[in-house]
């Protein structure tokens, strides 16, 4: 397509999204277009100081736009647990459950050979030196039920198994809500294997 | 969720884009944490450079980053045509298949009283004063295949009777490529009606 540069330009910035293929991005770009100025503005300052408004903690990893670590707390550090994630994002979704009030450690990836990440990539090293000083007990172990995710997980109990530290992974199962009709074989199985008394 | 205040603004930046959900928004935003501070910056500068860069033809309504406009040539007003369309972005795709070579008129949206488009929104009005000025002999509706689009060329199509100028509308057909299987009742009568020798 002839679009004009900037146009191009600005539809090459939205393909960098996460699944914006050039049609989307496209859609995206004439919606752009379409905004006030001050819309276009607002998005543009938006990004323009996201490096100096958002930042990643230094021990854990997780994103905040205060000072201090909002998940590094005395509080959290007396539980003397970590739950370990791939992406500061997944923080979030699981403080929202209210269920853990420990530590949160973000790997930054999960070990995929086909997208060269290896465990030299990871912030493992990171985490031994964080359950040594905060004298970990358990290291809870978030990461997707993925080819990568399983790969990561048994990497990082393989690491631990030298050291005192307890490590547990998220249960699998059945997703709340939903239907069996819906849930695949693997799941099933793993959810009859770890059935509960009811 | 109790994202911090500034990657909050991110997502709700993003939502405003077409199609994009809270859910879609956030992992938009939590790719673009990702992007390095200049990949940052330079989707930050084309936003905030898009009003001086880009431009719409006062004429036709086309997009450019050109002082003049691409389509209202003096080549391309001697062939008396004007091919109009709702909105800019349509242009370049039947600018592309190189079928046309005549005037283009945007008329800005299609009329839906759902979402309070009226004919005043429209530039029809503009349209009827391009159609003198350019002595234009025919008019090819390129709109959509929808109640919107439908109603819309049957307004254009009443608005111009009164004149000279003949009015056509793109053939309504199967998709080129595409198995008749996957081909709805509506497209497949439209198409045995408009059947052509072979």
């Amino acid at each position: 397509m002839t679009y004009p540069t900037h146009l191009k330009k600005l539809v090459y910035n939205l393909r960098k999204l996460p699944g914006v293929g050039t049609k989307s991005a496209e859609r995206f770009a004439f919606e752009i277009l379409n905004w006030t100025p001050s819309q276009q503005k607002e998005m543009a300052y938006t990004l323009e100081t996201l490096q100096k408004e958002i930042r990643f903690c230094p021990d854990c990893g997780a994103i905040s736009d205060l000072d201090s670590c909002l998940y590094c707390t005395e509080t959290r550090k007396a539980n003397h647990m970590i739950c370990l994630v791939a992406y500061a994002r997944d923080i979030f979704s699981i403080d929202e459950t209210g269920e853990f009030r420990g530590l949160y450690h973000v790997l930054n990836g999960l070990l995929s050979p086909i997208e060269g990440i290896g465990p030299e990539q990871l912030s493992a090293k990171k985490l031994i030196e964080r359950i040594e000083q905060n004298q970990i007990k358990e290291v809870v172990i978030a990461l997707d039920s993925t080819l990568e995710g399983d790969t990561t997980a048994l990497y990082i109990k393989d690491l631990l198994s030298n050291t005192s530290v307890v490590t547990s992974r998220l249960a699998f199962g059945i997703p709340m809500g939903s239907s069996l009709d819906y849930v695949d074989q693997g799941t099933l199985a793993r959810a009859f294997c770890a059935r509960s008394p009811f």
